[in-house]
């Protein structure tokens, strides 16, 4: 546990060291034939071109500038909307324009819900404004409000312990959860008005979801159920759920009066975007690189996902410039309505139920842009193995490194230990500190990362459709690896960006 | 020049080393009597009393428990409101309840005014707000708002330039000014009104004043001219200044709708808040410990300036406590109304001519309270040969660092060169992230830290007081030390906040 511990802050401070040797799979444990590890290391002067040409060449700051034309022109692309719609056909014509094949959109039912007017006050102890930011698909307060006294709680366990769950009744609940990880802690916001009606609660308000806070409010995904009377719910910033914690400490009543007004139109149609570069030998195999295009209505989505976007059409482009065509087909598929939900993914599982054992890898970048590491995966020990031999390649970018985790992507997440998996692994530490924000703007991304990351995403996706042989297909046992035990605490540790 | 941008970018880095050796005056150049030296190493059994009772003993976390008392009572204080004159008589209470002495107010006319509803919104080339928050005193627009089209300027430079100047009229002038420090960033947000409309422009929106942004707009002082024509104004954030700056350069027209309302109400009387320890036997001596009390209205004035304030009061608190009379008077003055203009030092200088040759040492905390590293000043040569006797004596806590400036604190900025001053020398990199916006909050500050920034203030004043000899009243030609080059350097990096 120490030792893993002491790895994984590591790579907080490492960021630009060689390799970060922290994966589960060690090399010295690989065991691939000699054959193939001098046919992926014959891939080096492919890989040199790739990233020659997006770093130094022609296409450099191409996926920036791209991507920054694309966020100025439509800024939040929220699912439902019309906007969202035409910032696809708008990638359409981007993918036709650099010449990828099969360019087509595939149907998806997605919800369609309009935030309104926002806004709270306290009213007692004393009067001040509290920033709030209604959680995505909550229903309104009344038109003249909920005005109610405040209990503040830790935790459900807090909420369900009988003489607190008593208090409930009546009161805004607001929950306090701290930030451990994204995974530990967004239950709050996705559960959190469920939770709180279940007690008789009249409205939730969650703690923002980030380990660092400007008072930045910041919304998400919320799940009601059929069985669960509806209560309005909105986020708060770290800073207002910590005064509320210190006037409950203190016996202090803390009253405050809450207005969200929203709009739950019919469900829409809005569309998966597709392209492709068709494999020369085996056209029916699939590499499929993603992100998605959809974002949430505050901010303008620039880091989720309008960098994984980008960096994964933009990588076809770089490949078509060059003339590489792969073995394997190649096709970049980006997901829409991901936030409210993994709509897109879903629908286009169904689609290609039949497809999905062609699907010889799916590569997701919705974990951030940054400075790019290497590759992290979810894979079987030879998957890895096979990887760890991949990125040697990107040696001139220091993206040398490999990650096992047990799911990655956040879209692809469905096809874990199904499909071998890959994400960017990229120096993502302060990821959470404009997700889901208004604070999600173009200036958090950087010209040259996603120079590196479209290198790193190229190059990985074009050997691994151009290898002889499939991607193992495999998901061993990986309890038996002698460094298994840092899996449970990378795990525990990750910030997963999901919805 | 370079060194000294070694030295300084040094002290970002080695906030915890021992000394951070980049003050213009160096030891070796001092020649102070031994009998001086010896005295104030007597003077360290006393220090040691004082850093443990407050950074162990009973004293520990008082000062952030108090404060954040009395922020979450009062939240943000601004000039003219009777929050901050009921804040300013909790503080008596406290100081009352403290066993300072001559605990009183004296009177101070100061502005107010009163933020109302403030919104933009872009209307081309898209439909986005446009986040706003008016500088202080500025006009309301008509009730229907003003709607025109985005002129974007860098510098004051390019407005000036004719055909600039000439596309100027009827527009809404963004200054989309760099970062560079707050002195050199600042004037945009004080100056851009009068600038603005002197080029016959209908408003003014002034890029934040920030070296970081997570979408935060930063209000400040701003002054009209009563022969210029006053036209609102309001700060946007980083990311929108640039947004409209690459809109501008890729030749897309921009239009937004301002709607800027608040109320000017007749002048206010507030009050500086002062408490004492009258001095064994020269009374008539003082030495002055101070912060502000009043704050913007956004955010709640944790750190500009709470933590000043209070560390300041409390350092008497703490001398009273551990019966500590100086030979001289220690006083503790919280000015009022240092947003707006310095307006409660200003009365307080009038009103204290006489006494002004008697203030041995005045000493301001306005420039954030995080990690203490020494002592900051403007004096002489000998006076900062004195300081770094008495800092010596901080060697528990790690403030054995001075650094001169050219004037310091805010305030009492107006006597550099006059009395002998200092602030907190402190970490305070960060400081202008959350300086005068919605996150200048409670959780900046740092309880320990507030303790050791006590200790520092106490003991500095308190041997100040009382030496046998005046402190140093001095200004030599610092010019002439082997070290001074670094004097213009460091004080054009400087981030200095002042309003």
């Amino acid at each position: 546990m120490e030792k893993a511990l002491v790895l994984f802050f590591g790579l907080l401070v490492f960021t630009s060291c060689d390799t970060i040797n922290n994966d589960v799979v060690q090399e010295d444990e690989c065991d691939l034939p000699s054959e193939l590890i001098q046919e992926i290391a014959s891939y080096q002067p492919t890989v040199n071109r790739i990233i020659d040409s997006v770093t130094k060449g022609k296409h450099r700051g191409q996926p920036y500038k791209l991507l920054e034309d694309f966020i100025d022109k439509f800024g939040a692309r929220q699912a439902g909307t019309k906007n969202l719609e035409d910032s696809i056909d708008y990638v359409f014509d981007l993918m036709r324009k650099y010449n990828l094949e099969n360019v087509h959109g595939e149907n998806v039912t997605v919800p369609h819900w309009i935030r309104g007017h926002e806004s709270a006050e306290m009213l007692q102890p004393r009067k001040a404004k509290i920033a709030v930011l209604g959680l995505g698909g909550t229903i309104s307060t009344p038109p003249e409000g909920i005005e109610a006294e405040v209990l503040v709680v830790r935790s459900f366990d807090e909420l369900n312990q009988p003489n607190v769950s008593a208090a409930a009744k009546g009161k805004i609940i607001v929950f306090n959860n701290d930030y451990i990880t994204y995974g530990k802690s967004v239950v709050y916001r996705s559960q959190g008005a469920v939770k709180a009606s279940q007690h008789g609660a009249v409205a939730a308000l969650v703690r923002s979801v980030t380990p660092f806070s400007m008072y930045t409010p910041h919304t998400g995904h919320q799940s009601y159920r059929d069985d669960v009377k509806k209560i309005p719910v909105a986020s708060i910033t770290v800073e207002d759920a910590k005064m509320l914690q210190r006037y409950q400490d203190k016996g202090i009543k803390a009253v405050i009066k809450l207005h969200l007004q929203s709009e739950h139109y019919p469900d829409a149609t809005s569309r998966n975007a597709v392209g492709e570069i068709v494999g020369s030998q085996k056209p029916e195999k699939v590499v499929i690189v993603s992100g998605h295009i959809d974002s949430w209505d505050v901010g303008v989505g620039a880091m989720d996902d309008g960098g994984g976007a980008f960096i994964s059409w933009y990588s076809l482009a770089l490949l078509k410039s060059l003339s590489l065509q792969a073995k394997r087909t190649l096709r970049v598929v980006l997901w829409t309505a991901e936030e409210p939900g993994f709509k897109g993914v879903h629908q286009y599982e169904k689609d290609h139920k039949n497809e999905l054992d062609n699907f010889t890898f799916v590569m997701e970048s919705d974990e951030g842009v940054f400075t790019p590491l290497g590759i992290e995966y979810t894979a079987g020990v030879r998957g890895g193995c096979v990887l760890k031999q991949i990125v040697k390649l990107l040696e001139p970018i220091n993206a040398t490194s490999t990650k096992y985790y047990d799911s990655v992507g956040s879209d692809i997440a469905i096809w874990a230990r199904k499909i071998p998996t890959a994400s960017l692994y990229n120096t993502n530490e302060n990821y959470f500190w404009w997700h889901h924000s208004d604070a999600d703007r173009l200036e958090v991304l950087d010209p040259d990362n996603l120079d590196k990351a479209t290198a790193v995403w190229a190059a990985v996706s074009f050997i691994i459709a151009d290898l002889k042989d499939e991607f193992p297909r495999e998901f061993n046992d990986i309890s038996t690896l002698s460094n298994s035990k840092i899996i449970e605490t990378l795990n525990t540790l990750k910030q997963k960006p999901t919805r």
